[in-house]
């Protein structure tokens, strides 16, 4: 048994390009991701990836952005999660530094919603809208909508914002956390920012 | 304030379809499928739909069978949710009767996986447990995963298991469930059943 709060971050995504060469486009964006600080493991549907927290959402991010820069429309969907009570310890690399692999700054818009579960806790609700109330200050809030947020802007400050409010969500008493991410990318009916 | 358990399901979702006429492959399922008994409203990331729940997955059904007769390789990812304190009791048409309005029995093999989230339910790892079960003693588990479970068949099979999870994952007592779930039709990496 793991005592204390779980190091172990992972992420159940699936990427979508919308585009006939799907299969180069998809494994273009693995092959130019750094992923050597994260346990990573694909099947029929999803990948998951599984590491220290700052290294999932930073291999997350690198890989919608190399997708992106195809120029076709993608979208990334998935599942960030921590702290289940049914987890293993294993698949996990947990043994990197906290120097992150890519670096690559391009900016990106990106549209997407969001919705944060805290598992087993009786003030969800409050967590849920203190990060939402977060991203109104932080100018990612883009809509309301029925079971999600809408969050957009430039790639990093979107990644950033879902990178804190995955942190600020968690606590020592309440471990478990999921929170589910869709985003669109090159949409042609995205307006820009 | 509504009492007892609100007959308002959602379903948050996005049709992906892995080919260059992605437009015409969304915009021809919707098109298909008769969507009268539900409330509908699509943005630039995703879809949703809201009703009974009988008309909630069945719509969502009608939608994935249509987009897989295209015979492109298509995804359909979201979730299912119902009974959050903070939802509206709007946008939603509970005046329908319960017959079905989409009854194409067309079988068509998917591959998929789900995660059930009783929100503020300390039982909740038991209800998901149960339902994993549930998922082999009908024989469309396909397999054990890191944040979810690999649900496999004929659409018709598998959306019928995942509207009973739905069901039995509710409780008068418990009445906030999410339930998501990520599908993929026609993949080039599918054996099939």
């Amino acid at each position: 048994m793991e005592c204390g709060l779980s190091p172990i971050v992972g992420f159940r995504f699936s990427l979508y390009p919308m585009a006939d060469d799907f299969v180069s486009v998809i494994k273009g964006a693995l092959e130019k991701t750094d992923t050597s600080n994260v346990w990573m493991h694909t099947d029929d549907v999803s990948t998951v990836i599984r590491g220290k927290q700052i290294h999932v959402f930073n291999v997350a991010k690198a890989i919608a952005l190399h997708a992106a820069k195809t120029g076709k429309h993608i979208a990334l969907s998935g599942t960030f999660s921590a702290g289940c009570p049914g987890d293993t310890a294993g698949d996990v690399y947990l043994n990197r530094s906290e120097e992150i692999a890519n670096t690559d700054a391009t900016t990106q818009y990106v549209s997407s919603q969001f919705a944060l579960y805290p598992m087993n806790n009786p003030e969800y609700m409050e967590i849920i809208y203190r990060e939402v109330n977060r991203a109104k200050e932080q100018g990612v809030f883009n809509e309301s909508m029925h079971y999600a947020s809408g969050i957009h802007g430039d790639i990093h400050e979107v990644f950033a914002f879902y990178e804190k409010a995955f942190s600020n969500a968690r606590s020592e008493e309440h471990k478990h956390l999921v929170m589910t991410v869709s985003m669109s990318i090159n949409s042609p009916t995205h307006g820009g920012l």
